[in-house]
């Protein structure tokens, strides 16, 4: 099942994709996507509806963030061995935790937004996981219980900020529309194995990233059981599960995005989003 | 004015205190303590409410958080000179950002919980900092007017899962019941000059840090304006701005909390804390 959101920024309404491709309207069976929704009752209560019975909306609507209520926007860093080597750091021995603000959260297509002074804006194809049900101290053979299900993101980086502008990554990954989410959320019983899915991403038609989930070091289940350990994991949190090589950082001479530039990236099974890179308009 | 949020976690109501001491019911008046409740005009709404015209409320309940909704709890490292000496690390030459999860914060007197496997839980009082409009390139000489008011916070942090538990020190900072806020959002026009404000922390009645927020680094508006810069800040929005010296880690030998402590804090004319230190027991 793909779940959606639909509207302007700030009032979109639930959603769904049925199976001919067509956006079903939810939001007379569900206030969001989002909260208990999310949960397996809660998907559950959906898949009874039948798609046919609720009313088309306009394949041209804006798309907003696949999920609601994202409470926090936690990243893995450096989880695709080939990506820490172009990083000219080594795979940690555990994985590597930060956070995005959940104010960077955006819709698919929405375009990506260069903040005021920078020059080192970059891209991350990334699987992300929806938690559906709260969960602490989840073993990893358990965890994937407590999963809602996998979205495409695109984990938009500042380098400079991010690395030179004195400790703590979340500083670059924290912007505006630095967090793109969606199109959908695919169910995780829609995803045969979220470790074996092709991802990719291009900047004006050229292949960057060419990956696959399957070269991540920390896999979905270990992650979720991971960050459970710390920190209890609620309906509607993003974990985003770190990106494979090919980022601009990684490329010599250094590549950044710029106004006018488009991005689009996608998984297998997931979507694709579509990006136009802009100056920032309140900049 | 004093704002603040009663009952149990989850359900909270908004009140205020009066000026005798008593707890007041504002849930007739508004929603929350919350988005723009919390812009000057929703305040001065409430200004213009006559407390005494208010239900008064059990002295004896349990208060939540000062404040609903928050979509970003950002903390300032290191910005207090002793207390970076005492970490052994210099004063960055701009600000140090980390968040804490959200699903950290908790009521003023709500207990630590030492998360499973934890030997290294340590205290720190600190100058919260709460969102009242949404902020984005302000100027430090503007910077002011975005905030609603201050609270007490205790950024507690696990130094071991901080430290030691391979990069970035959110992951020892967001452990549940690890950020204790309020007991009230004090508005900023009550608060005289939040760069004087005495701060001290006890843990089972002895002296643990006995600060000034005039030792600050970075101080309030310097610190609303630069995060302003990589990010837009939301009504709500809590920045905590570092802690004074006097934390465990900073001891010779090292001491940190254990189920049975109680540590006590609080800040000039912003109320104090009273926290149990328990295992968790969900543990």
């Amino acid at each position: 099942m793909k779940l959606l959101r639909f509207g302007e920024p700030g009032a979109e309404k639930p959603g769904l994709l049925d199976e001919s491709g067509t956006i079903r309207d939810l939001s007379g069976v569900v206030a969001d996507i989002g909260g208990a929704v999310l949960s397996d009752a809660g998907l559950d209560a959906i898949r009874r509806v039948d798609p046919a019975a609720l009313p088309a909306v306009d394949p041209g609507v804006r798309l907003g963030p696949c999920v609601a209520g994202t409470g926090k926007f936690i990243c893995i860093g450096l989880n695709y061995a080939d990506h820490a080597a172009e990083s000219g750091l080594d795979v940690p021995p555990e994985p590597v935790i930060f956070m995005k603000a959940t104010s960077a959260i955006c819709g698919p297509d929405d375009p990506i937004i260069i903040p005021r002074g920078s020059e080192k804006t970059d891209w991350e194809v990334e699987l992300a996981v929806i938690i559906g049900t709260r969960a602490k101290y989840v073993s990893e053979a358990d965890a994937m219980s407590y999963v809602a299900g996998y979205a495409v993101t695109n984990d938009v980086s500042e380098r400079a900020f991010q690395i030179e502008r004195a400790g703590q990554w979340t500083k670059g990954k924290s912007c505006d529309n630095y967090g793109q989410l969606g199109p959908w959320l695919v169910t995780r019983d829609a995803v045969a194995d979220p470790q074996n899915l092709s991802m990719w991403l291009t900047v004006n038609g050229e292949t960057m990233q060419n990956g696959s989930t399957c070269t991540m070091v920390y896999g979905v289940a270990h992650v979720v059981s991971y960050l459970s350990q710390f920190m209890s994991l609620h309906p509607g949190d993003v974990i985003s599960t770190g990106t494979p090589p090919g980022v601009g950082l990684g490329m010599n001479p250094q590549r950044y995005l710029k106004a006018g530039d488009v991005v689009e990236l996608g998984i297998e099974g997931l979507g694709q989003q579509r990006q136009d890179v802009i100056s920032d308009p309140e900049g």
